[in-house]
């Protein structure tokens, strides 16, 4: 594992069905400030969030094809987007949101948008993390959008992960957060008994994800989402993807393995970029 | 692979996670006619899988948890074990429909009904397939319900197929009819390229399935079903299966590998009972 302030030489492999990654190295447009190793004690969590999106957008040149996450530190990189469309400063952008809430921001902001029928292969994908681990394998999906989120970023060259300190973890799961798995609504009460025992050793709680009037939460594509909350974390992160994979009715799960090309960090102590 | 005209010593192993399938050999209740290398020529193909759903029906016992089936096949099966309640030959069945379809059905024929939530695990599973090659792997879903089939049947301590000669082939794909694969309705055409990308070299055709009035047929999950059509026959289906399983945004498919226990063929010479 490499910390990088910059990135050279990114090579990714993709658990993705025909998608070739780029071999090129991912390089920044421009650096617009120098804050590595540079304290800065008085941001708050949004501010940090903020940082680590500005340093993402730097990777963002002009006629890329770009994924756009979703969630509060994708929302600063797409607010950062259109800013710099509008401003001139990038040119001939094309985006494809991962959620109808992205969606509807991109528009607000007036970036032209498409899907992945028009453009199945993107040079850029940025987006948020619930969880990043050592090996820089995520959880996402906390906000519901792992499925279109996954189907993105697996479609894309390059996959940066922006996050705050507050992320990383030791081992998948270890948030004791929740780690989201998408399952059709038939049975799905079967399912999340099937997800609680498959790790049960791990001390796993398994709960349907509700709204505030206590009704199933259901997805864009019209799913609803078991989150597993596990006492100990996973140790084989890929063994537990593919376990959870087979069973019938799972339409998607929450563990980004192997996808991530670099993460960026806001802390206390600067920004840092790590990559494989 | 063996021919048998009564079913003993089924061992089956299955993908289901969790599912431990009965060691116990699966025996008819009883025959109710030996019609074994008997000729039955003046049968059209709506009498031969009306006499196969009769023998499938010798295997429902009092007191079981039953998978009931989707298609016209299956139908003959839920009318008979309707029959059989009504005039008291059976007693104290529970069936698990696999389809809406399935579930007026049973519901109008006075069956009680359940839930793979109440009952995660069933006795035994009817129902059809619309492919059947000489390893007992399938070709499932034509009628839409593939996924509901599956939850079923794998959750199944035996399963056991019905069809009419006319739905053998050397291998999957090979009747040249709909292999079908439920996708998420988002960026469906990104997913049909993909699929029919993967076999191209079986010159594969992969179509969306529409309605009489040519608007995408929703399946039960509100999800779009891909039809892949074969020039040749699928080599390595447990392969292809794990292939399209990859697939970020595929539900389900349509292959059932290692999952049927006997498959009780009905053809002009008479009913066969194929078992591994």
């Amino acid at each position: 594992m490499a910390s990088l302030s910059l990135l050279s030489s990114l090579h990714h492999s993709t658990s993705a069905h025909l998608i070739l990654r780029s071999p090129q190295p991912l390089k920044p447009r421009a650096f617009s400030t120098s804050i590595r190793a540079q304290a800065v004690p008085a941001l708050t969590q949004d501010g940090l969030k903020k940082l680590a999106a500005d340093k993402a957008v730097d990777y963002v040149k002009s006629g890329m094809v770009l994924g756009l996450g979703t969630g509060s530190t994708a929302a600063f990189v797409v607010d950062k987007i259109g800013g710099l469309l509008k401003s001139g400063e990038l040119k001939d952008i094309i985006g494809i949101p991962t959620s109808k809430r992205t969606e509807e921001q991109a528009r607000s902001l007036g970036i032209p948008l498409t899907t992945l029928d028009d453009h199945p292969l993107l040079d850029l994908a940025i987006d948020g993390a619930d969880e990043v681990d050592p090996g820089l394998n995520l959880v996402k999906g906390r906000g519901g959008a792992l499925l279109r989120e996954k189907m993105v970023e697996a479609a894309s060259k390059s996959f940066v992960v922006v996050v705050d300190e507050s992320k990383l973890v030791s081992g998948l799961g270890g948030s004791k957060l929740a780690m989201p798995v998408e399952v059709v609504q038939f049975c799905w009460k079967y399912n999340l008994v099937r997800l609680q025992d498959m790790f049960k050793e791990l001390g796993c709680e398994a709960k349907l994800r509700v709204n505030a009037d206590g009704k199933p939460y259901v997805t864009d594509n019209f799913n609803y989402i078991v989150d597993l909350y596990f006492e100990t974390p996973i140790k084989d992160g890929l063994g537990a993807g593919k376990e959870i994979g087979k069973l019938e009715g799972v339409v998607e799960h929450g563990l980004f393995l192997d996808m991530a090309t670099a993460v960026i960090i806001a802390g206390k102590t600067g920004v840092e970029v790590k990559s494989k």
